[in-house]
């Protein structure tokens, strides 16, 4: 009954505005009516590069993302969002556990500011699986004893650790998107380096391909201009 | 050539969003399944109630909007919302002026915080219409004196009148615009009581007969719960 | 070492505004120049009244908390304030965790909406006491164990509970602060019930105390009108 | 009676928080204590380098503000900061308006995303104080007509040009105020150029130097690293 997985779930549930979007909205400022393809790439590369963001603010895209709490900790420091997650004190949490596969590099070395990770030995990786897989195990058998002895669910679920998994809706323009993709992911051609956790980053990096294909000169060009959000 | 109006335009340009994805957002929490519309509507009207606001963030909307300046200094004072707006600087200024028509209120009694307005005399209106005319006209042409001497847009434009018409689009979730409307409008059965200049209300009576239109259920129970933003 | 508490803490660590500045906000629109004492108070009750927030804006409170991670999930969903939280990536965590004491109340009764909360057995909250006493411990010697292997901070946490302590400043205004507070205590004479969760509301109702020594007629009419927010 | 002014006004009404502040918000993440003033500028530099934004938040500054509306209206479309503003509504607006200095630079050459500003020659600088004056000095004038026919202020402020002053407190903290300055003022060393209009930028500039006091190393260290708000 109690599931473990290595992988998270994304999915674009709606979304509103694309590219044209954006560029008849910086166009009620200069009242220019031209409108080919060429002309909007150009003008989103120009809004793009000096940093002109509202345009790109009104379009936006709701997420059904399923991951571990720690994940959702760091992605609902996010302030320009809008969030529901699913609720512990509302209804009895699934035995669902986050194990990292054995993809995941395990250790870090270097200091603060610049860290790097590295894989580790297989015993470092078995004594990891069977950590967490123990300790997931444990802990949800002693959710279980209090709820039923008819603990609230609310007390019960202190004794869950961050790695179970939750769900949420998440609401975002592509700016506060942009915003969020610079700095939970790392990839080439990025202006201002992060060092994004690889969970989280998996997450981005699902939100970012579905996001490219409603957006894509947007897209194109926040990559050209260094993953800097405008 | 010069263009005098009494009144506001508001078209919703794009949207996203409905009262079900309100209930499908909330349920991610509660973990229920049913959706029936009985249930849908009973659970808006508990959210609103209980101002549970988030799940109705969910959903966007565009709006195009042309007022005059003095109601866009209102309107975006409001920062939970998207803005772009026509640019003295990067463009010449159309003249089209606001002119109050004959069934605005011109008169204000009584004191801060429990301010009426009454209709005034003929002669009242005339002399605020001539005087706005004049005015309108005599600013306008100043701003092209300055234009043909080669001046800078972003410097002529200081002597035009906050009641030049200007053009937005603005973005908003539906949280937000109930926010905006009940602090916008002053109708009947609001539990807060509201004092807005009515020529804001004019546009935000026409944003919220368009929103109405997409979120029915989330609207009525708005209207029901005494028009206070959850 | 492993070390459990039930309580716990909050420090204010700097503030900035009061009353009088309140007022002083709220007059640089009317020009109002008098400002007694009775004058401000009578100001502040009709800002409050009539739902005029901003000038409840020009202040700010530091606080320093100490709260177990579930308490830090519930907060940081209120977007108006700033965050500095303990890193579990960067350091390692304290073995210090949350446990109720006798007089929480563990037993939840009725239905979404309308729960009550009352006290459960003797038996019930022994339950509750060893499960999450041993879950804990268990939990810490499993991330202990992975740190001891070498893996890598941020992977060892995964098995760690919420009810593990952590410790962050936040900074809100007093508007902000008004909103957390309605929501998140439940205090006779609100005119909008909430029901928080009780862990959550013993750090609310510390914010409050330190709050209001620094605001006290803000404090007093925010009592007065029903605890809501502005 | 009617004034004219080619300056701004800002002064600091009240602050809080310090660059010690920023380290010690900062620490709380990592559980370091070290805090000699070499390792407070250290950590600072990393903190804005690599753009970890929040530890500048746990700080306040109150302006208070007296310039044109033009200007008000840029300003308060920077949504985090809070704003009171004088009313139109709520009070008779003062005659004083703006008109630029024989320094302001009149003339704008070049395409948009490149403008320069150059100098006009005697002609221009004449035609544009004649005709802001003329026009401001009639706008008045009627503003005048309908106040004494009993037309409520906020009908008859419809008139008012965009120049004139108006005041209000803002309050921003550390790092909404590197952002505004980052978009709002064109220094040497900038990483990212902007082109604010002139009288804004006087403002920001202002702004700026008050600001630089109170929290030296920041501001440092801002400078140091392209004027890239983190």
């Amino acid at each position: 009954m109690i599931k473990f997985r290595s992988d998270m779930t994304v999915k674009l549930v709606q979304s509103m505005g694309d590219d044209a979007m954006v560029a008849k909205s910086a166009r009620v400022s200069t009242g220019a009516s031209s409108d080919s393809d060429a002309k909007t790439a150009g003008l989103i590369n120009y809004l793009m590069r000096d940093r002109h963001g509202t345009p790109f603010e009104h379009n936006a895209f709701t997420f059904y993302v399923e991951a571990p709490i720690f994940v959702f900790r760091e992605f609902m420091r996010h302030r320009i969002a809008s969030y529901n997650e699913e609720s512990g004190r509302y209804k009895e949490l699934d035995p669902v556990f986050y194990i990292p596969d054995a993809e995941r590099k395990l250790i870090q070395i270097g200091k603060t500011g610049a860290y790097e990770f590295v894989a580790g030995s297989d015993e470092q990786y078995r004594v990891t699986y069977d950590s967490i897989k123990e300790s997931s195990v444990a802990s949800y058998g002693y959710y279980q004893d209090m709820l039923n002895e008819g603990v609230a669910r609310e007390v019960a679920r202190a004794v869950l650790p961050v790695n179970i998994y939750s769900s949420m809706f998440v609401t975002m323009n592509a700016r506060a998107l942009m915003n969020f993709l610079s700095l939970r992911t790392m990839r080439e051609g990025t202006k201002f380096p992060s060092f994004p956790q690889r969970e989280i980053e998996m997450v981005a990096e699902m939100m970012e391909n579905l996001w490219a294909e409603k957006m894509p000169i947007t897209y194109e060009t926040f990559n050209k201009n260094g993953r800097v959000a405008p």
